[in-house]
């Protein structure tokens, strides 16, 4: 999917939200479990509910890969689905993944062309030969770390760095992720994961990357103003993706689970479009 | 497998060769691709030639994921194969994982309890609780990315950092990352990536981290020394896997690939047994 088409179905349904389908066996319905595939049944369910809503779809492979080849196949179907039936969502591997350059194109391999994802998220620290094989394809996009959610990310995201290269001479580390990284390629092929739990830190990320799009973990369950997200990071083509899991994808447990994550994706989508009146 | 009993296996083999099985569909002998399942074929004739001559295996997850489901499951039957007929050796899947707790801990499950590995490759970006998780298993073990054999490794890994909780003021970002890691278990459960093209760095690393496991990529096809490596790496304990893929899965490409592969391995053995004498 290009920049453009992803702008104008941001526009066309007032959402800038992705549904991380972290889709995990010990939670969804028990209903489900007599099913051939649970998994894949509990995903078809969410996404025929919830497509409406929202503008693109991230698995995360950890719940999938915890199955081992069964659940690599609930993925493989869930993309495959996707693409056939909602071709014009956006779909986000959240795989983190990251090697040497030859390696690093097999995992490019793996998911944009044996799997057929639109992107990828990918890990930093092996640097320019680990993110680059990821953009070689065509319309096709790597999302890399900036700044996480987690409580983690002070370990080495706030690192106080210092580079030659830059006018600055102390920064956190992530700002140096996010002014190298972005170099590598276009607002077109990259993205950044932004971390939603500080929002004031939109406006730091902003001024180094104004025209990138980020993809915003952690608003819903993980605790995020969806309100503070959208004031500091938006841009003038939106620029985001906030996506919310459990908030939405177990908002119910019973037979009409898929009704609350409809609904609950709704009501998301609702203040979406407030936002989005603004730009 | 515990610290101890890899100690005893690399003393009582005389090598500390740990052997990457990345196996590319694309290079494997033409006559395998006949078999039902080339890859996991592949691995099991390079298995059989070459374990009396190293104490690991490490396959690289990528080259089973760009195959999809297919893959998984070569890898699943590499597993299962390896800890049925050879459970002395030591397992690596060089996977480069590391998400948010939670979903580290899914990833910690894919591949310590599905799959039985005695251990995964971790990267350090997302910070404490993204490695935590693979260090609450028995006998198991994180590899976390240190500093790695690739060019991009200068993008961040080099980056002058500064820590108000460290003595040292400036130094490259992965001192702080084999500092602060080091800190989160024991030479018991943590190891390290240490890439092998810059062997002088061995002295520096073993100053912050003298005793634990250094896993060595980057010897042989990648131009590494494994003379530089094992004088300035080794410890008391040997504290090394050194490893070699392609100079010694791809040693042949006839239907006696195996037994190039093997007599690669056994050179390579051969040589460790002499740096070996020395401790």
């Amino acid at each position: 999917m290009t920049y453009t088409q992803l702008v104008e179905q941001i526009k066309k349904k007032q959402s800038y939200l992705c549904i991380g389908l972290d889709t995990d066996i010990q939670k969804i319905p028990a209903h489900l479990l007599n099913c051939d595939d649970p998994v894949f049944e509990f995903n078809k369910q969410i996404i025929d509910a919830t497509h409406e809503y929202c503008v693109a779809y991230k698995p995360n492979t950890a719940f999938y890969e915890s199955l081992g080849t069964t659940g690599w196949l609930s993925l493989e179907k869930t993309i495959q689905y996707l693409n056939k039936i909602f071709p014009s969502h956006f779909t986000i591997a959240d795989a983190k993944r990251g090697d040497i350059g030859n390696t690093s194109q097999l995992y490019a391999r793996a998911f944009f062309e044996t799997l057929e994802f639109d992107s990828v998220t990918v890990a930093p620290y092996m640097g320019e030969d680990s993110v680059k094989p990821f953009l070689e394809f065509k319309n096709k996009w790597a999302i890399i770390l900036g700044v996480t959610s987690n409580a983690g990310a002070k370990d080495f995201q706030f690192t106080k760095s210092w580079d030659e290269n830059e006018s600055e001479h102390f920064f956190p580390l992530f700002h140096k992720t996010l002014r190298r990284c972005s170099q590598w390629g276009t607002k077109e092929n990259i993205m950044f994961v932004a971390g939603a739990t500080k929002a004031e830190m939109f406006k730091e990320i902003r001024e180094i990357i104004p025209d990138h799009f980020l993809l915003v973990p952690g608003v819903g369950a993980q605790g995020g103003s969806l309100k503070d997200v959208s004031t500091y990071g938006m841009n003038d083509n939106c620029g985001l993706l906030v996506n919310s899991s459990r908030q939405i994808i177990y908002a119910g447990n019973g037979k009409d689970f898929a009704l609350h994550a409809k609904a609950e994706a709704e009501k998301v989508q609702k203040e979406m479009s407030v936002y989005l009146k603004k730009i």
